[in-house]
């Protein structure tokens, strides 16, 4: 009895992930959206400028626009002199040009006349006032050093040229991307869909989150975990209840999500029968739609993996710290797959560890820990709950894999983790 | 003329900031969410366990419930020896005790017989068939090895127990809180409400990105930026247009936005009259509500900090780059203040520096950089882009602080960078 379930062919979580992405094409559904609800989106295609910024010459500092020779050899001792015929307005275009000898005030962010190549700033400079002191009036200027042609000037197209590609397809949008679609002038931005997760839960022990529970009974976890990590990874999550330790109710459910979403998570019962109606409810789709079902993972081993028609379909175990475990190496990377996002390193921390964890060679080993600092170093201590309780997941900040190849850590030795939410350092 | 603006005290941007922080109340506003809107939100009250969970106790393997003491002893060379009268149903509760040499048929997750002290596991016992095999009757069960009370159970309260705070407000709900909320019932959880940002941009060159720029125009790009931040901190970000370089105009907009949000940002015009109306503009609401003019920090000097009537009021700088590196010291910490978050460290990685980099003693350089993989090795190659141009932010995916009391960095040491969005390694 045990032996069946134990001896099933057993697949590395890398494995089974490029299966997964392999057999799933890019998403293809894209929708506009404003701006302003752009951050944290992902491009579905590619930018082109289709125009230089800046648009016109402008100064970088405030000062005086001159042309660069006529500054050659002025030092403190021996100032070149200018006589200032025009200013450069804020927003304006500035018109004429500059004869021998004169030079144009300017502003950070003014545009230049046509015949000045160099800015040279106003701490560099002295205005000789005037007796009769007319504000609007041509008034002279001394310059204490010289400089180059294109000083503090930002050219056509130096921040960014026309026919260039800033932004690429797949690429998620940061706030300070949202700034340079702003320059741009994209006051909406085409982005990927978000993919529709359909969600199920099974087992006759579990009831809705706003029942009370009878002795037996408990409240379903994982479809609120599971959706809640697919809408933070860009997903969107639809919730198809909780299927009873029936194979007809599951299947009927399994077949609503496939055909109204992109991909379905099945979280297991955790009853012997139960666990076996996942694999036979994917498999009343397609006999062969599984990639792998066994994974040299703890926890997460009785894993199912598998595509129906492009559809992705994990089976997970019941146990919410294993499902967790489990969606976090392969669900995330699904819907970034299918964002069309690349593979994204997690965020990893080192820290020591705070006591000894035992392992099984040629299984990873997720642990989770929780991540401080003691005597100005890190410390991750490990979290050993009874079967991995779901608190033990919420007291968690980080979890730790110890390799495949490796029969444990010990006391002290320096881990990897990778982090949980943000790490608040008190 | 350039002295008045240099020679202003300036501030180190920590100080700045617990100034800040110091002077402003942590947030009030609490709004219900649904359970499913929640991750990502902040914990307005701690969450007191008003339940044990499990309410029962429950197996964690699949099993025969016993009476441990009828187990000691046992080996496959001497088994013990079981009538297995009873099964426990997933999801119900099971009634009547064990008797003497009785065993009860356990699942994982299910309820355990009043007289029940542990689990054996299915794999330690063998089913002695009957050759009648009603698969509904009582059996023999032989146990091979001894299991001690408690052993393969988790006891009521386990996981968590009544009394106990899970949860604690000011906590950002991650995707394991909610399956944790989910287990205590939680359908609707209480939340800060998200503090409203009111943001203003200034300058007669400044136009609204859908509108084609005339020569000597840019478009808004502080509005959007750092409205995107603002959000994806986790407040709500209210645009209040771009003021003309008229003082006037900024005043009224600057008082409609405090009146209307729970802080304001500006952020000033590029030339030098209107960096002064930031400043005569806060002013003119208080004289005393500036607590701080001018950051020892490149990018950002021309910052100003001020608290009116109890909202925090940011004057930033009008270049985006500038703009943007102040408000992630300033602005998001005050937002997670407001929140009741704590501090953050940022996500920080060792990288080799690409290039030397000069800075000053006595400010803080903050210096934009691409991070990458190079010969198995972290790189971090300082971007330096004219004035900080828009798409030097936009081709950064990172940013390194050369401390107030270096004085540069050299080629290939290694720098702590801050990551800006997620890093893919190739």
């Amino acid at each position: 009895m045990a032996a069946t379930s134990e001896l099933f062919g057993v697949m590395t979580v890398n494995t089974a992930r490029e299966l997964l992405l392999h057999a799933i094409e890019h998403f293809r559904r894209h929708e506009y959206v404003p701006l302003d609800k752009a951050c944290g989106r992902v491009l579905a295609a590619d930018i082109v400028c289709n125009q230089d910024l800046p648009q016109f010459r402008r100064s970088v500092v405030d000062g005086y626009a001159v042309r660069a020779n006529e500054t050659y050899g002025a030092s403190a001792a021996l100032p070149a002199y200018f006589r200032v015929t025009m200013e450069s307005a804020m927003g304006r275009n500035i018109t004429g040009a500059l004869g021998v000898g004169e030079a144009a005030r300017v502003h950070t962010g003014s545009s230049l006349p046509e015949s000045a190549d160099a800015v040279i700033m106003v701490e560099h400079t002295a205005r000789l006032e005037r007796s009769d002191s007319d504000p609007c009036a041509e008034f002279e200027m001394e310059a204490f050093r010289a400089v180059a042609p294109g000083e503090n000037i930002l050219l056509v197209g130096e921040d960014v040229s026309r026919g260039s590609i800033p932004f690429r397809a797949g690429q998620e949008l940061r706030p300070q991307d949202i700034g340079g679609l702003a320059a741009l002038g994209f006051a909406t931005v085409l982005v990927a869909d978000r993919p529709r997760i359909g969600i199920i839960s099974s087992g006759d022990e579990i009831i809705a989150i706003d029942v009370i529970p009878n002795p037996g009974q408990i409240r379903d976890v994982n479809s609120h975990a599971l959706g809640a990590l697919v809408r933070q990874t860009g997903g969107e999550s639809i919730l198809f209840g909780v299927a009873a330790d029936d194979r007809e109710d599951l299947i009927r459910r399994l077949r609503h999500a496939h055909q109204t979403c992109d991909a379905v998570v099945l979280s297991a019962g955790s009853s012997v029968s139960n666990r076996d109606f996942s694999l036979e409810a994917i498999e009343s789709l397609c006999d062969e739609a599984v990639l792998a079902h066994g994974l040299s993972i703890k926890p997460g081993k009785p894993t199912i993996v598998a595509v129906f028609e492009g559809k992705p379909i994990l089976g997970l175990p019941g146990n919410p710290v294993s499902a967790m475990i489990v969606a976090e190496r392969l669900l995330v990377p699904l819907i970034r797959h299918m964002l069309g996002t690349g593979h994204v390193e997690p965020v990893e921390v080192v820290a020591k560890l705070g006591r000894a964890v035992a392992s099984v060679n040629g299984r990873e080993d997720y642990v989770q820990v929780q991540v401080g600092m003691r005597a100005g170093e890190l410390w991750a201590e490990p979290l050993f709950g009874k079967s991995n309780s779901i608190f033990t997941m919420v007291h968690a900040n980080g979890v730790i894999c110890i390799p495949l190849n490796a029969t444990g850590l010990e006391a002290g030795s320096s881990v990897m983790v990778t982090l949980q939410g943000k790490l608040k350092i008190k």
